[in-house]
């Protein structure tokens, strides 16, 4: 695995890289511009879900690293993502039940980071990250993992709901970290569990929230709102841990 | 309490705000100008403990927001440091036994402002840290610190080491968090206590880590070595605020 973050210029390598199945995070196109090719690039990116951002020439320019990039330029991650089966693979592998991370739209990549390199530390068997509210698998997260990102596998999905639902026929049970939940410490954290974990802004979702099965508060003391996502994450990840040894 | 950070430029602008008693954190000083004006600033800064940088002429036109700065920049905070009194005051007011947290030079802001920000919600009663290792309380501090440090007093010291000496005559027991340490939930963290956090890089330094009565491990189980600093701070203030409130 490398850390670098990958841009593709121009149109016949951004094609190209659709087509060999490379991870796209996401795209940048030249305002106003609509041949052919442009067309056939969009196609792809709508096939594979990326975000597409049309910027003006100038930013293109800008980001350009090659100057050449004919009106198209492409970010790539730079690590290879998971599925959520090897997430779970990796849970039965180690004999433990499943222990999953799930973000609901972390935006800052160093909170994203962070949270990966807990979630190896705290024995989490995975991460999930949503596909169009996040940051992605870009150099920034890997240098902010601390190497994590080389063993804890990470997936995307385009559906934090849906994907709940088929992890509870899998037998997990979702705590979501929210203000107004059961102190955590008063929860059974000790099963096959997915703990899910706002994004800064907005929090969990009100559909995600939902459908989780239990509600975890931190308790708070102080005169502000609410922890860094990525301190959150790490405080509710090691009270799964506490009560697991404890068992 | 205000969010810009500082920049005072030019020598009586630079001489005026040390003899006004306001706190320095940086100052960058035109490489090889040695002449009267400055060496008396230079004398300010040494009775200060500031940090001194000696630069390019261009490095300084870079920083300079006037573009007049006679070889001379100093970066102020843009909060007000607290004394570590009063975080021993703000305690009593509560009635509780003190809880403080110290670090041992952490360098990043975003980490020293989620730190702040924890130890806001965690109860913590102040945070202690160092004058020459650490970030001072730039704007950068105070966003990540979401508020926190509109209520969260933050004190600057020389030598952690002489500060913990004089706060265990105070009634404190200190507590670092390093690997080889005693499990954390087998330690009693209940009473008047101080948390130790080590730097980023480095950790808690072996004269401080002697100092500390007690040494915390978080329990690991992954690949790599530590966590994020941050989040590591967040478990075991979070460690404490579970052992208090059993109590």
């Amino acid at each position: 695995m490398r850390y670098e973050e990958f841009t593709i210029e121009g149109r016949n390598a951004v094609l190209e890289a659709f087509r060999s199945g490379k991870t796209i995070d996401k795209l940048f196109v030249q305002e106003n511009s609509k041949d052919g090719p442009i067309q056939t690039i969009l196609r792809e990116a709508k096939k594979h879900d990326t975000i597409v951002r049309r910027v003006t020439k100038e930013r293109l320019d800008q980001i350009s690293e090659t100057g050449k990039h004919q009106g198209i330029i492409a970010y790539a991650a730079a690590y290879e993502y998971a599925e959520v089966e090897d997430i779970l693979k990796n849970a039965e592998e180690k004999g433990e039940p499943p222990f999953v991370i799930l973000l609901d739209g972390i935006e800052d990549p160093h909170n994203l980071g962070a949270i990966i390199r807990t979630a190896n530390l705290a024995g989490a068997h995975g991460v999930i990250i949503l596909k169009n509210r996040a940051a992605g698998l870009t150099a920034t997260v890997a240098k902010a993992s601390a190497g994590a990102l080389n063993y804890t596998p990470v997936a995307k999905v385009t559906n934090l709901v849906n994907t709940m639902e088929s992890l509870k026929k899998r037998g997990l049970w979702f705590v979501c970290a929210d203000m107004g939940g059961e102190e955590m410490y008063r929860l059974d954290l000790t099963g096959p569990i997915g703990l899910v974990i706002g994004g800064e802004g907005s929090g969990v979702g009100r559909l995600v929230r939902e459908n989780c099965d239990m509600v975890a508060a931190i308790p708070m003391k102080g005169e502000i709102d609410s922890l860094n996502a990525s301190v959150a994450a790490g405080v509710l990840a090691y009270e799964i841990v506490r009560q697991r040894l404890k068992r």
